[in-house]
């Protein structure tokens, strides 16, 4: 599930009334049933919270953890806020029962929360649902002009989809623990489910197995989790409300198994841990019973260690090479009347589940592993598309969409939220076929993510792919989703999520300097290329021993400056921009034109900036055609067809990556060379 | 020791030769010997380093670290740079023997660094002068043209003083274990050797005690540490070179311990957690046998708990009325001779001492304590200043200056850097009384911090008290050091410290908005009161239950802005400033002037923000005022005197505290109109 992916659906539906009124609320996902009411509940030192009806620690922990956020969101010392019995509380938490022990696909997360002048009070079937109902009172909350308030609302709120995942790589990259439960902080306000662990890579083998210690010994570099590790993240998320599902990829993407079992392999070792990136021939012998028979043993230790009920097999991107050069295997293919490697995958996912499904277990694996032979009860992630999705649930199987939402590719929030797991292909689906599409989840392939910047590619970004997983399917406003992602971004500063944080220090190193308002002037509008084009048209192949420490690991991957300058000169162009804008629209391009005098003072100190150096030159030479072109737009002049000419041209060489970057406002200036030269001409202006 | 302090010493002496060679190097604290050599040592992904002579579990984690924050800095990935054997690694480390199992007062920190072009060798007598150069060189890691380096240099290296530290008082406010070993790491960072913990306070007591169980469980608010958190704190510090040394204050600033032992006091129960701040009533009963008993058992415990020889009692601030009030403790004075309370005091200091003696400790304690029937082995942390800690010098006892080393002052880091335990009264002193002032401490009292802004209080200000304590007493240059502080503030965030991360999220809860460019034009120049005048001027009685949400909780001690100001008028007051800085303070005042327009917005929308408003409009008008001045002077007009008259007004009443914050830019624009108005003419300007 590397490849390229070419298509994209892109569907803007008018919002439905119930958000459009809640549109000023900075709320993220946008609730199912949102009614505003008159007035406000004051949120200050006195505030309380009472539990009502069924209590347990695990309830009893939520409301803490609430409350800790609360005051962190507010600033009140610990002292402030308590936890006191219903009958007196500000806030009111009612649950019917606890949750499962063990979080279950599909389980209650409903709520109801009811907040007026006097108090407010939240309901919910199970501890679940209090989770989701206490994150949208804390999006609620805001700075008012006599304290901190809530408004007066009724929400009536569940999901869309029962599966709203987040799947992080730590194979190719490994991540710590403290990495992943501030992101799991992260899930958890914006109300995602499902924590997937892709925990094993040609790169890496990151958990600790009692069985199989050379798995780590040897194939992980001391980079792995123990046992103990595990168990503490997996209570960390169960708190939270989301599940864990832990992901072995095989028979591919196993080289580091195979440095301390070489006898699992299809081809002969020794084997190393892999530096490139790649799909790479290693792969698992289907042929051998002493491979089924290391399954076996290992899966019952890891199902023993997750709980979920899902279990994840990888299964993709097997390229066969070690199976077409083993004689033995090419035999016991014959001898099975297995005539592709497709078919001989197929045997050995129909082994695996059944190891799978004697330790209790429901497989889940990519695309690929979709056969007919196999029970209706595992799970497909969708790779590649609705349509593929929807084949599968033809079929009876159950999927997950992954298709459209890979964080690695650098695309913007909106191109993410216009995918729908039921859009495209699985429109068409029967109402009984559409109950199979389980949901989706956002995908953190980690070849060119550390600890330092893995935070700003999966947020906030990732928020917009929760709400399209939570929210009704008509919720699809994409200036409202901006509006409301920038005030989410900022809230999950307080969780300690460093997206934002990050930015400036990498800038500092970058620059060698505390001075960066130049480096950043440019950072602001440039934007990692996109897809898998990093690779493409890199001058040094990048490894796991490569330093991420680049303008582009630091630049996020989206412009939201950019966005803006698009924005303003879409207005000039409709004829609706105010004078304002007008101004504004210059004031950036002069900015944008004087830049590079500014930076070049940094560009001869520091090797990291020297790669920007032709591009930071297209920025200055964009910026100041834009001005010539709003020139000849402000003096109601034609702008000549030779300069125009030249000017697309220079526009032209400016939209090529340099450094791996793309400089984001060359689309708008081309609009303002359009208009002036008289090919778009601008309309009226106000 | 919370009283108000008066005097201030500044001395400014020339740098010596070694360290104003060194004064690009962005080191702090500046060491003893520096000599620059040719050229510059690569520092890239095949970096290494090997330990040669002893080694031991502590080194190797030390090494580990080193290389975790090498990364860190410059981006690499954790399979970067590595251990090796010393033979082929690029910096070579060499200790002789192992440090001591508990760190010991004295104990030896020098240590020899030589860089050249093809390597390094780190050279000490034990792990903890390898900590210290391993801190040193990783300050000098610069990202140059051609890579990551650190330039060639012979550094000889020691600190003046053994008793370096950074009291933290986690009794008025608790401070989570967390922030507090961020904190250790700044500290490690700039080569301070004691952390003092201020674990009990009339608002709280933080510490499990087994034997006393009740201390935390009536005592605390539920916020303590545990046993083993302790423990785990004291191995961390020692990790890094830095000895705990814990205070329990008594008799007095005793009021939790009584909530749940009420026997221990001078006067009827029954108590409760102090809220209020100040100097309290309840006391310690010292004519009463069962107090030394409890005090026995429970410094018998902790002397257990804490390994360091040094035990701080406080000793500080008894008022004595709970004494004067029990007519069985006037009894007891009368039956022993004790005729103050003064007296009686010095009598349970002398029992108290008997009791941390025979625990095997030595007694620390604040001023207050020093009565000549001590025994000369007691040390005395000053509060009041260089001719105290020469006083008890003289009379053969040890002493650490705290004075002048107040954070929580809100002084600029000049100031402190400014006072030096061995000036003032104590400069006279013999060479073997001035054995005896083993150093000093920062001190960050907590009435007015929590975990969101305590490490904008402590850092960077306190590296300018490290180096102080550190470097030749010679190194005195406060441009240097500005200079340098600026570099150590922005390595301190890659340490996780949040002194600047913190600030913008602040102000933006404060705001209720994410655009606060005008909130953070008026914070850059605003800073909190000084001294205790936040207190002295409050309109509402500040507790512990207060939400330090303010905008005096948000800005720095020292605004960085106002100083560069002052710099740039200084250099046009003294006719040496170019073109550039007057266009400089021309926009400066502009940006000023203009930014209560773009406040006034904001102002509406928040209740963080009302409080600002006047001074808001007073940054308008004193900009405005120092924008004419400048007028004048580019005219070579003399400014009419109404005017002047007017505008020195005007300066005087923005010179006064508005919201318990500092205008910090007055003292500048009053020298432009003084200037301006001819009564101290600018000199012939360049």
């Amino acid at each position: 599930m590397r490849a390229i992916l070419v298509t994209l659906m892109v569907g803007s539906i008018l919002m439905a009334s119930a958000a459009a009124e809640a549109r000023q609320l900075n709320l993220m996902p946008m609730p199912a049933a949102v009614q505003m009411q008159a007035g406000q509940l004051v949120i200050d030192p006195a505030f309380s919270v009472g539990i009502s009806g069924h209590s347990d620690a695990q309830l009893q922990r939520t409301v803490e953890r609430f409350l800790d956020d609360l005051r962190r969101e507010t600033g009140m010392p610990p002292l402030d806020m308590k936890v006191m019995n219903a009958a007196q509380a500000t806030l009111v938490v009612h649950c019917e029962h606890e949750s499962n022990a063990v979080q279950e696909l599909g389980e209650d997360e409903s709520y109801s929360l009811e907040i007026n002048t006097a108090g407010a009070k939240l309901e919910a079937t199970t501890t679940l649902g209090i989770m989701r109902g206490l994150q949208t009172f804390l999006q609620l909350v805001q700075t008012a002009s006599n304290g901190f308030a809530v408004p007066a609302i009724t929400i009536q709120d569940k999901p869309r989809f029962q599966w709203r995942g987040l799947m992080i790589d730590v194979g190719r990259h490994f991540i710590p623990l403290d990495v992943l439960k501030r992101n799991l902080d992260g899930m958890a306000a914006v109300k995602l489910n499902v924590f997937h662990w892709h925990l094993s890579e040609n790169q890496g083998f990151r958990v600790e197995s009692k069985k199989f210690p050379k798995l780590t010994e040897m194939g992980s570099d001391g980079l792995y989790y123990t046992q103990e590790e595990v168990r503490d993240l997996i209570a960390y998320a169960h708190d939270r409300g989301i599940r864990v599902v832990p992901e072995f990829d095989m028979p591919g993407h196993s080289t580091a198994w195979f440095i301390g079992y070489p006898e699992l392999a299809s081809g002969p070792g020794p084997y190393q841990i892999e530096r490139k990136w790649g799909v790479f021939d290693p792969a698992m012998d289907p042929a051998q019973e002493r491979t089924y028979k290391f399954l076996d043993a290992f899966i019952g230790e890891m199902a023993k260690l997750f709980p979920d009920q899902y279990f994840h097999i990888g299964g993709d991107e097997v390229n066969g090479k070690q199976w077409d050069a083993n004689p033995q295997i090419q035999a016991f293919m014959r001898a099975h009347g297995l005539k592709t490697n497709r078919d001989l995958q197929a045997y050995f996912n129909t082994r695996v589940q059944k190891i799978v499904s004697k330790h209790g277990k429901t497989m889940v694996g990519w695309d690929e592993i979709l056969r007919p032979d196999l029970p209706k009860d595992i799970v497909v992630q969708s790779w590649r598309g609705q349509d593929s999705l929807a084949a599968a649930a033809r079929q009876g199987y159950r999927g997950i969409l992954s298709y459209g939402y890979y964080l690695d590719l650098m695309w913007p929030a909106s191109r993410h939220y216009a995918v729908d797991p039921l859009n495209d292909g699985a429109a068409n689906l029967t109402a009984e076929e559409k109950q199979r599409i389980l949901g989706g989840e956002a995908c953190m392939w980690s070849e060119y993510v550390s600890p330092e910047n893995i935070d700003s590619r999966i947020w906030p970004r990732t928020a917009a792919i929760a709400e399209r997983l939570w929210s009704p399917q008509d919720v699809t406003d994409v200036n409202s989703m901006y509006q409301r992602l920038e005030y989410v971004s900022r809230w999950l500063d307080w969780l300690g999520l460093t997206h934002n944080s990050s930015y400036e220090p990498m800038l500092r190193r970058i620059a060698d300097s505390n001075d960066i308002s130049a480096l950043q002037t440019f950072t602001d509008v440039v934007e990692p290329v996109k897809d898998y084009t990093r690779e493409e048209i890199a001058t040094v192949e990048a490894t796991s021993l490569s330093p991420l420490n680049r303008v582009i690991d630091a630049v996020r991957p989206e412009s939201d400056t950019a966005r803006h300058f698009a924005d303003l000169v879409d207005a000039l162009m409709g004829g609706h921009a105010d004078s304002k804008a007008k101004q504004e629209v210059r004031t950036l391009l002069i900015l944008w034109r004087d830049n590079q005098a500014n930076l070049q003072a940094l560009e001869t100190q520091s090797f990291l900036l020297r790669e920007i150096v032709p591009l930071s030159q297209d920025l200055s030479a964009v910026a100041a055609t834009g001005l010539q072109a709003l020139d000849y737009l402000d003096r109601g002049e034609r702008a000549p067809d030779a300069w125009a000419t030249q000017q697309f041209a220079l526009l032209a060489e400016a939209q090529k990556p340099k450094a791996q970057l793309l400089l984001m406002i060359v689309p708008s200036v081309q609009k303002l060379v359009e208009a002036s030269s008289g090919q778009k001409p601008l309309p009226p202006q106000k």
